[in-house]
């Protein structure tokens, strides 16, 4: 059975974002019988970008919140990281078969290495070596679990190529122990736009929260830039923030209704309206639950917990074999 | 308690350079009540330098029977690092306040660096990960079970150094987490000589194992190259090498004995003989012991087995508190 992988790294709340371009299908996926299904919260990821403990506790109950009352499935395996010990014994097993210059090809660590000679500072200036051999963290996260397929962003699509090199090293001196996983990015194609009309992303501080509160929801649609068109005057729906936000909830009819709106000249409060209450009352059946798991970390504890011991289960058979493989007991 | 942690890398055969630069002295550390003493078997770090299972996992058997045979006390914890998977969460915790600046200094990475520029190569050529950030799979061994000292050879001060630095920039974000070591030098600031006159080392292939049987002993030590002085004319035990491998084992009454039958004019072949006996019947005591250990791996696997259980009590309750701090549950 083919078997798919997903981690979120536990620095923020998921948001529209996140809904569109990997919980939904994500979901989808988790209750097809013909997929096996790997999700689990990357809290050691989040630990190179913050060394905030509230952050990344809070951001771990609430992603699991999200995902449980958006209707993940029994089927699919949901996990912390961090719950499994397995993964960091072989995150360095798999150090010792890395080539140093893969890593320096890491498009996040060039990244800042690139800023630093910019700013005419040190190469390394301020880079831990978290931030530059996560791809290696990222390979165990893969291959502990034989995943075939790795949804992923375009951004991404390099960490999974470097999976693939790190394993063939390793299967090329011990015999076929890893399965060769590939990026797919279909998943991930369509860029959703966030409050200020560029990628919806938290480093850009412009998401929107998937369970936010009525007001400030509303607060928040409100606040999205438009021009100063008046009402009456046709307005053009291609490149409005509100239209594209609009789409993503809404059937092509509904689409198509809107556009009319537009060329007949809706008011931009009246368009902010329409968005909220199609924002809201498509996540409105799930807040309920989202809530009441939030309220309830025990519950939230017990699931990812549960969650955890099954697939330890796998995975500590499975490091077994590794570990004897290459002559440690 | 004061307490001190030695590993012991994997890849060879423990010799007489081991036994008077770190076995002795640790032995006796053993069985002092004042100490607590931490000894371990780095086979993770073996695995940076060798990817020869069988290779590996002999060394680990006939290191593990030779310290035990020697004397290793019981009130020592004595385990394998591959049986605390703690150790490798800790490793990856460190990375993420690891500044890869300090990663760059590092001795061993560098030599092989400066090799590959002076060789007109890339600066990374040929070189792993495992290589390059083993510095803070160290710290992990030496901060996992606080240890206050650790005795190391010249060459690996600086490790010890950067595990402060490491365990100072976590403690500067979340209170007073790990304990600070201290490397200490005293213990092999004697450099013990090879078969060849260099410091005695499996990189030289100039080493005699501690329990080398009769024959294959009484050959190493005939191959040792001596000047063509013949028998009846006095020689300079200065710069000898049958003379200092003979101090080493030898009480101070005999080793002036010795100077006496050198300036006499000692053929070397007795001098070979006298030498051979020396080191033979030094170690002959314990030589029973030591083959039975060796041929029983059952024992050895539950000697160190339960050696690996008392740690990882110690390791797993500590990594709890380290977790906590960091907000990963």
């Amino acid at each position: 059975m083919k078997r798919v992988l997903t981690g979120i790294t536990t620095t923020g709340i998921p948001h529209l974002g996140n809904y569109i371009g990997a919980i939904k299908p994500s979901i989808a996926e988790s209750n097809d019988d013909g997929i096996k299904s790997y999700f689990f919260l990357a809290d050691y990821h989040a630990l190179i970008k913050s060394h905030d403990p509230q952050l990344i506790r809070e951001s771990s109950f609430k992603i699991a919140a999200t995902w449980l009352a958006l209707g993940l499935s029994d089927r699919s395996s949901f996990y912390r990281q961090s719950d499994i010990p397995e993964i960091f014994e072989l995150t360095w097993i798999l150090t010792c078969f890395t080539a140093k210059g893969l890593m320096n090809r890491a498009h996040a660590y060039k990244a800042a290495a690139d800023l630093n000679i910019e700013d005419g500072n040190d190469v390394d200036k301020a880079i831990t070596m978290g931030l530059y051999s996560y791809p290696i963290l990222m390979s165990a996260d893969i291959l502990m679990f034989k995943a075939n397929e790795v949804p992923v962003g375009k951004d991404q699509v390099q960490h999974v190529e470097m999976t693939r090199d790190i394993a063939l090293r390793f299967n090329h001196n011990y015999g076929n122990i890893f399965t060769i996983p590939e990026a797919v990015t279909n998943h991930s194609q369509e860029t959703i736009i966030g409050l200020d009309g560029r990628k919806m992303s938290k480093s850009y501080n412009n998401i929107i929260p998937i369970f936010l509160e009525e007001k400030p929801l509303r607060k928040l649609i409100n606040k999205i830039k438009t021009n100063s068109l008046e009402p009456g005057v046709p307005k053009e729906y291609k490149d409005c923030t509100l239209f594209a936000l609009y789409t993503y909830f809404a059937t092509s009819e509904e689409i198509e209704s809107i556009k009319k709106m537009y060329a007949e000249g809706i008011g931009w409060g009246d368009m902010k309206s329409i968005l909220f209450e199609k924002i809201f009352n498509f996540f409105d059946p799930y807040r309920s639950t989202y809530m009441e798991y939030l309220r309830d970390e025990a519950f939230l504890e017990k699931r990812l917990r549960l969650g955890g011991e099954q697939a330890r289960e796998e995975a500590s058979a499975y490091l077994k074999e590794i570990k004897s493989a290459i002559g440690i007991k």
